[in-house]
C-alpha cells in the first residue's frame, strides 16, 4: 500500500493540476503515475500519457493509492516522484521561515513566492516536512518551482550568506509601508504561534502595522504582503511573463 | 445531540480564546457554555465562569457537544450562541465578496479586516454560510467585529450604496501599487475558481501583478495585500490602538 513517509525517498503529487506540473518539470524525477478509475477527461488524459510516453514514465490505472493517499474525491491522478535536492544561491534575495508548522501554510506561501519572484526559500528546522504530499497540494505545483534549503539554526543560515537582513515582528521598528530596500536580501519570518524571539530586533525589524483587535495576521498572509511591498517595483512597468 | 444546521438559529464557538471573545462581545446572544472533562487550565476556567455568572448565562461539563460539533482535539470550550444580524452603514469602506465558497477562507478574510480596520462585509449569495463554525474558528474570534450584510445580486447591492467601486480582476486595468484611493470605497473580489466576470471592468480594475508561473494569488492573499495597500496611509503614524 502506497503511504507518505518523511524519512522515506518518495513523495506524491495529488490532482490533475499538479501532476502536469510535476512532468513538466522534473520528469527525471517521476516514479509511477497512477489514474483512477473514475477519470473521465480525455483530453487531460491524453497530455499526462503524452508527458509519462515522452519521459518513459510508468502509468496504470490503479484505485488503491488514491485509498491510501488521498483525502479529497475529486483527486483522478497520483504522481509518485523521488525527493530531490536544488540549488540556492547567494546573489539572490530570500524568505527565511523559522520553525513553520502548518504544511497548508508553507504550500501557500510558496505559492505566493512564485507569484512574486521570490525563489529562493531556507528553513530553520525544526518544521513541517516540506514534502509532506499537503504542502505540495497548497503550492498548486508552485513547490516544483522554488528552491529552498534547511538550516539546524538561524545563526548557520547567516554564515553562509552576507546581506541585509529584514525580520519581521509584531513590535518591529519600523512600519513597513517606510522601508528602505536594499538587495540582496532576506525576510526573516517566526513560527505561526510564537513569532520571532527579541534576538532579531537587532536586524531591520519591521512591523505591518494593523489594529489591535487582532493577535496578528495569519503567516501566509503577512509573508504574502511583504512579498508584495519588497517586489513592487519590479512589477510596476509589468504586462506579464 | 448538538449539531451545525445552516437553517437553523444557533451557531457554535469552538475553543477557548474565540470563545471568550463571543461573551465579551454579544454576551446577550450566548445561549449555554460548554466545558470539556479534560479542560484543567484553572485561569482561563475562572474567567470563563465569571463572564457567564455577570451575564446569567448557563454552563456545564459535558463532553456530548464536543464528540459532533469539533474536529480538533484541543478544542475544550464550546459557545452556543444565537445568530444575529448586524447594522451595515453606507458612509464607510466595504469588501464585497462575490459568492466566496469556502468556510476557511471567508474566516481568514475576516480576520485580515479587522485588523486593516475594514469593518464592513457584504456577501453576495450564493455563498458558504457565514455562520459556519469552520469560518468563525478560521477568524480567530474575529467574526464579532465585523459588521455585515447579505445580497443577492451584486445590482441590489450596488443600488443600496453610492461609492467608488474598486474591481480586483486578474487582468483589471490599474496595477494596486498605482492606484488613487477615493472614500468611501467598495473593494469587489469574485469566488475562488471563477474571480470576477468581464462586466465588472467597468468599475476602476484592479490587478495585483505578479508572475504568470502561478494562475492567480489564493483569495484571502489576495484580499489582505489589497486591504494593506488600500489601508496603509491610515497606519503609517499609528503606533497602537
Amino acid at each position: 500500500m502506497l503511504s507518505y513517509k518523511k524519512n522515506a525517498g518518495l513523495s506524491y503529487t495529488l490532482g490533475i493540476t499538479i501532476t502536469i506540473e510535476l512532468l513538466k518539470t522534473m520528469p527525471k524525477n517521476v516514479k509511477k503515475i497512477y489514474f483512477h478509475s473514475s477519470f473521465r477527461k480525455e483530453e487531460t488524459y491524453n497530455q499526462i500519457i503524452k508527458l509519462c510516453e515522452k519521459n518513459r514514465i510508468l502509468y496504470e490505472e490503479n484505485d488503491k493509492p488514491f485509498q491510501s493517499l488521498s483525502k479529497k474525491e475529486n483527486d483522478y491522478v497520483i504522481g509518485e516522484f523521488y525527493k530531490f535536492q536544488t540549488p540556492f544561491q547567494n546573489d539572490t534575495n530570500h524568505l527565511v521561515l523559522v520553525n513553520p508548522s502548518n504544511s497548508g501554510n508553507l504550500g501557500t506561501i510558496i505559492r505566493s513566492m512564485s507569484g512574486f519572484g521570490m525563489n529562493h526559500l531556507a528553513i530553520i528546522t525544526p518544521s513541517v516536512d516540506l514534502f509532506d504530499p499537503k504542502v505540495i497540494r497548497a503550492s498548486m505545483g508552485s513547490f516544483f518551482h522554488i528552491n529552498w534549503k534547511l538550516y539546524t539554526s538561524f545563526e548557520a543560515y547567516k554564515q553562509d550568506y552576507s546581506r541585509k537582513i529584514y525580520s519581521f515582528m509584531l513590535d518591529g521598528h519600523i512600519n513597513l509601508s517606510n522601508i528602505t530596500i536594499e538587495e540582496p536580501f532576506s525576510l526573516i519570518f517566526g513560527n505561526e504561534a510564537t513569532g520571532l524571539d527579541s534576538s532579531f530586533l537587532q536586524y531591520d525589524s519591521i512591523r505591518i502595522q494593523h489594529n489591535t483587535t487582532i493577535d496578528s495576521l495569519n503567516l501566509p498572509i503577512a509573508v504574502s504582503i511583504a512579498l508584495y511591498e519588497f517586489t513592487k517595483n519590479k512589477f510596476k512597468e509589468y504586462a506579464g511573463e
